[in-house]
């Protein structure tokens, strides 16, 4: 974001003017981590946020229309927010890169080939919540114990691609008694790969797998898809203008896929899109210790400025 | 509780002068379910329970004295609460079953021959929190994933020795997104068996399961013990009182262990303790289904009175 201002304010002070006007958009809610559905800000823009999106509720039942009106935002106004492809040239973005590939290859910013989908689904486990003492083990219908089995084959499905990703982030149970086998699990499951049928096809061996523990458990079980944004690839228009500003910078431009979502892939759709990685320090993200360099930042703000101007002229 | 208001009632209705005093007690947190530390009451009438055990805390990290405060109970008069071995000749409790030996002999009520004991842990793991699109399945230190195999260990080593029973009741996990690698996890861990010498083994068994699990995945693993409760038998004197009543009332007196923890057991140092244990329907507790008949809760406040009668007069 600071990147962004930081070349609006580069190129006023140069007094250069652009052919094109340049804008920088702060987009809202990318993660997805209160309504389990990200990236609101960039599908209002791309004009795909529905009204029925908004009614997707909160841990708490509050709905995303709720949210907004409490925040002094009016839902009914949500096309408003949408763009015209015809007025946009290109997106770019700036972000930090997440993994480990440019600190491995030396190198301070890198440009993305490519954005890697998501898909995102929520199971609901239900047993029976009996007292943890009297209940022989095998007579238990331990929605838990039924999770548990079912994240370890999340890990072990994913695992066997070499490429595909799979994370459950977020469970809950009841009644949560330390003395109560628990009777009721949710828990989420986020899988990744840059390649789409192959994330699928592992999407559908953890279903099956977890229905079959399910079956034999005497598990109901009961799963929704939240998300399924699938790969894009980033346009060889920005590839290229962002390659170029490299080589006028004196780094090797080198591209990558992103492994992790960005709003980038939500205006895919209106214009072309890509970005600009930042090294990340031992790959570390979503954490505390998530870091880049002022140096590393520095370039990334230098880069964004000469594909800017590159796609101004291009 | 409401047996024991009515055999006061029936003993004051008949006029019947006993040669002891009778008392009804309501204990506070039998359950432990706020503090992890259960048995509040009992503990305090039988003089066990310490200052320093006022120090727990529960989840908001509010310790029990703090709560006895809002509650304009003073902590300091903790003391005050513990009664003299040379005050009590017998203590009887009466309690559903929760278990299905009785709906299996087709009996209303049964004489307890021993209360079962629990040992109560709690493990917390550590790895890290890191993006769920962009870190590799092989340089996880998921928490949750350890976790997972920590809860099967759990079920499995219970199940081996066919009569112990373990249960993970609890669960919490951060930071809990739904793509960020879980970096903590905290679990409870209920185990039980009249046998203590096998339950310990179990303990043991499942205490190096889950490190070596963790040792493998890079994940720091502590536990502390929150509860060691041991089995109880039920004293002789209460048991041929008890079983004397159900003759008295033409039902067959069968006795059984009781598979749950019972404020009893805190006073058995103390005093002789019995129980009279009430048939449960599906053997279901801890559960919105938990029911026994209005039938068989008369048949128990009967044998109550009959029982309390034959103490007083033994």
């Amino acid at each position: 974001m600071l990147a962004g201002v930081e070349v609006l304010q580069a190129i006023k002070e140069q007094g250069h003017i652009t052919r094109h006007p340049v804008e920088v958009v702060a987009f809202t809610d990318e993660e997805g981590a209160r309504f389990g559905f990200g990236m609101l800000g960039s599908r209002a823009l791309a004009g795909t946020l529905t009204a029925e999106d908004l009614q997707r509720t909160d841990g708490n039942s509050i709905s995303i229309a709720e949210a907004m009106r409490a925040y002094r935002l009016d839902p009914k106004r949500l096309r408003e927010a949408a763009r015209s492809a015809s007025s946009l040239k290109a997106y770019v973005e700036v972000h930090v890169e997440q993994g480990s590939v440019l600190e491995n290859e030396g190198l301070p910013v890198g440009v993305a080939s490519g954005i890697t989908g998501s898909v995102r689904l929520q199971f609901t486990l239900k047993g029976e919540a009996r007292h943890a003492g009297t209940t022989p083990m095998n007579l238990r219908r331990d929605a838990l114990a039924a999770a548990a089995k079912a994240i370890s084959l999340v890990e072990s499905k994913a695992a066997e691609t070499g490429t595909t990703v799979g994370t459950v982030g977020q469970l809950e149970l009841e009644p949560g008694g330390i003395n109560i086998i628990p009777g009721w699990v949710t828990f989420s499951l986020d899988l990744r790969d840059m390649d789409e049928i192959r994330r699928d096809q592992v999407e559908a061996r953890i279903v099956r797998g977890i229905e079959k523990v399910c079956r034999r458990r005497r598990i109901e079980v009961e799963f929704r898809t939240l998300q399924r944004n699938n790969p894009v690839p980033c346009a060889e228009l920005v590839r290229n203008a962002a390659s170029l500003a490299c080589k006028e910078l004196g780094i090797r431009p080198l591209e990558l896929p992103s492994g992790a979502g960005h709003d980038g892939m939500q205006l895919a759709g209106l214009c072309p899109v890509g970005m600009i990685l930042v090294r990340s320090m031992d790959g570390v993200s979503h954490s505390p210790n998530e870091y880049s360099s002022k140096e590393d930042c520095t370039d990334a703000a230098k880069l964004l400025y000469h594909t800017v101007l590159n796609l101004d002229g291009a």
